[in-house]
């Protein structure tokens, strides 16, 4: 019924416009067919191609809830979203939704250097807090590798990690205490402003990462860390994954907790010369980069560079600062290109002491099934990024072996007593597998739950949880 | 009907040992006067004086189901327990309730030094956790002041924190996955056994600080950080409060993340003086003891001893094992009584840069109801300990002064923009304020999730949640 449905989207676009854009000049709702193109997804791959009816770009704490208690009084889909990075579908269109959009709501409301606290709205983005806080010496440490573009609101939904969470923790262990809104409208506050709390059930952890299907993030306050007085970087290239893994494990065995710890295979290497013109590829079949931080960085540096070496990498010159380029390199090493329908990037996450036999794994399946395969993982934290792909010109028999891959690679994380995601979140992509990894039981508790919240099934639906 | 419910406990008895201890050699069903006396509370307040019908000493996860789930067909309150440590009347007991020892389930079930993570039972003692993964060179970082005899389940029940816990997180940060008992019996699997993963809910989050009341967690996979190979313990005298609270503030500024950060105000450091002979309240009028560890422990201690110094605190000589020695004292500076109605310890939490209000504001309350006050804090975390105490010989005239004193100790810290209990919990005790802190729809959203989880009701009834 399209053009019943369109006129259903009018009226409720008219209806909204008469509640919090009255005068129309503020074009907080639009129905233009290039504004619902554009936020019609996320990166992540999609399983549908629904548009939404409309868009409204919220601008306060009241537009929120007028557009949830509206929606929720006329049964109308809404998908929250911030800058639209994630990975996983999380806020692909479902049919006749309204996508609500938090960009615009993107104030530092108050930073406390001295409480060494944030309250920010949802649409700041991540970076522009940690540059914020970097004049008082203060970092906001989870750092998704899309932190240029990312807001709070999103890495909250998605509970985000990046390169710095080994040590760091990610975004769930910074958040303090949310404001959301709930599917009827009503404004919750969660948690507290001090570091540590235990008043009640944990509501704040159970909206992290529930990616937009028990409420809306309308303001969060996050804890803020130190900003390292000095850092120290070390880029060493292993002659096998094997060795590279080896050095992992050896780091951890002297007691050094890195800021960050990256490892890139051949084929990651290959991608960063091919953009920036290195020739790391030809160094070694590996690359550890390791970052130590704080006021013990050099000493753990000194460490971590005779743990390595003894184990047969070749480290870059100390004080060299093409380790620290690297890092940067790295970062941009993944979000180059979005994944499409012959290119998936996984976020698996295996415990550390099976990181070496995991990589082979995804190797033998690679070959197993004709499917190219390269990988970075933050192996502090055991948290893998294959990218499987194949030639687009293989066609329907090439997008069969690549999701053969894919499941098995999944599979295989699973056995070694891993996850199906490590930071990305189960998104709409991901559902496929969460069966594999969760007990019936859990499922239907998580239904009862989001039941509980959004009872008439409003948020985000299809996302998630199964 | 006290003839009647005795009759019907006695089924309840005779029901349990027939499913769990049939032959009766294990003892797992005991209804003596002596036990039920012994397991009747914790180290809180009381509310009343309720005795168990019985304790049940379960062995393993079947005995636990088996409780629960003829608890639930039966409506009977179970309340489960660890070592009976905690301060705010958790695990006291209900009418006619059963009471669930978890401290026979006491087997650390696999430590894996490379992955960084220990799978427990729950009656596991926090302290022999501890000292089981010491040798690896790691350690399991919650140390409630209880550490060598709350268990881990206790822990987990109630989000405890500790000492270290500015630097290395709470309980919730250290527990990666639960093996639950839901109401009914039913064995539920949270979480995951790597560092990271957002598969779903955090329903990990969700159990973790419920007292009690949503399940009953049987093991736990718990992520152990690394045994600093050096730590260094400062001991730094203040001729005010106030300049130890710009103590705080000093070392934060300098970007060091103390592994322990004490502060004892004149009273609190006059009963160690008691305690151990020591002469500290001579030297000051407020105490700071700071521990640095990690590789960059002597640079930190550097750092903090000339911060302290220039701020006019006297330092116990470096080296000295005073400052270390002191730690340990401060850690039995609370526990060596048990509260009762004449002396209660409070456990409110605010924002660092509100210690020093907040602190003068202890001191007017207790001058204005004319009751004792000495204060202890995690300074780090901005998490004090004020004790409140009357002469028994005031009688009900003290006890009201003290009951005052506390309301608007507590309602100073909400005012400070903090909390009612930063690490002890709600328990039965704290429940009279709970409703200062939480918005009615909090309240009751935790009464729907509690619903959902236990619809009959009878998992620690009265404790957590208003």
């Amino acid at each position: 019924m399209p053009n019943n449905q369109t006129t259903v989207d009018g009226q409720h676009v008219a209806a909204l416009r008469d509640r919090i854009d009255p005068d129309g000049r503020s074009g907080k709702v639009q129905d233009s067919a290039a504004t619902r193109i554009a936020y019609c997804r996320d990166f992540g791959p999609r399983e549908d191609d629904f548009l939404p009816a409309f868009v409204v770009f919220a601008e306060c704490v009241e537009d929120v809830q007028a557009v949830l208690s509206y929606a929720n009084d006329h049964a109308v889909p809404v998908i929250a979203r911030g800058a639209g990075t994630g990975v996983s579908g999380g806020v692909n269109a479902s049919e006749n939704c309204i996508v609500l959009s938090l960009e615009r709501m993107d104030r530092i409301l108050e930073i406390r250097p001295e409480d060494e606290v944030a309250v920010v709205e949802p649409g700041v983005v991540n970076g522009d807090l940690g540059d914020a806080v970097a004049e008082y010496g203060l970092m906001y440490a989870p750092d998704p590798a899309s932190y240029r573009q990312s807001t709070i609101g999103g890495n909250v939904a998605t509970n985000a990690g990046g390169l710095r969470c080994a040590k760091y923790g990610v975004t769930r262990d910074s958040v303090l205490g949310l404001d959301v809104v709930l599917a009827d409208g009503t404004l919750l506050h969660t948690g507290r402003s001090t570091f540590k709390g235990v008043a009640g059930y944990d509501l704040t952890s159970l909206f992290v990462g529930s990616e937009g299907t028990l409420g809306v993030v309308v303001s969060a306050t996050v804890r803020l860390r130190y900003l390292s007085p000095e850092s120290r970087s070390i880029a060493a290239f292993f002659p096998t994954v094997e060795a590279a893994a080896a050095g992992v494990l050896a780091v951890g065995r002297h007691r050094v907790q890195p800021a960050i710890m990256e490892f890139l295979d051949a084929g990651t290497m290959a991608v960063i010369d091919a953009g920036f013109g290195t020739d790391l590829a030809s160094r070694g079949g590996a690359l550890l980069l390791v970052r130590t931080d704080g006021h013990g960085a050099r000493v753990e540096e000194a460490i971590v560079r005779e743990a390595l070496t003894r184990l047969g990498a070749q480290l870059a010159a100390a004080g060299d600062d093409i380790a620290a380029r690297l890092i940067e390199m790295r970062r941009s090493s993944r979000g180059d290109i979005q994944d499409d329908e012959y290119r998936v990037g996984e976020d698996v996450a295996v415990p550390r002491s099976q990181l070496v036999a995991y990589v082979h794994r995804l190797s033998e399946i690679a070959t197993e099934h004709g499917v190219m395969l390269r990988i970075v993982a933050h192996a502090g934290d055991g948290n893998l990024h294959p990218t499987f792909w194949v030639a687009p010109e293989d066609g329907a028999d090439g997008l069969e072996r690549l999701a053969r891959a894919l499941d098995e690679s999944v599979r295989g994380a699973l056995d070694a007593g891993g996850t199906i995601t490590g930071e990305h979140g189960i998104g709409q992509f991901k559902r496929r597998w969460l069966g594999w990894e969760q007990q019936e039981e859990v499922l239907e508790l998580q239904r009862q739950i989001k039941k509980l919240f959004d009872p008439h099934g409003i948020l985000n639906p299809g996302k998630a949880i199964l």
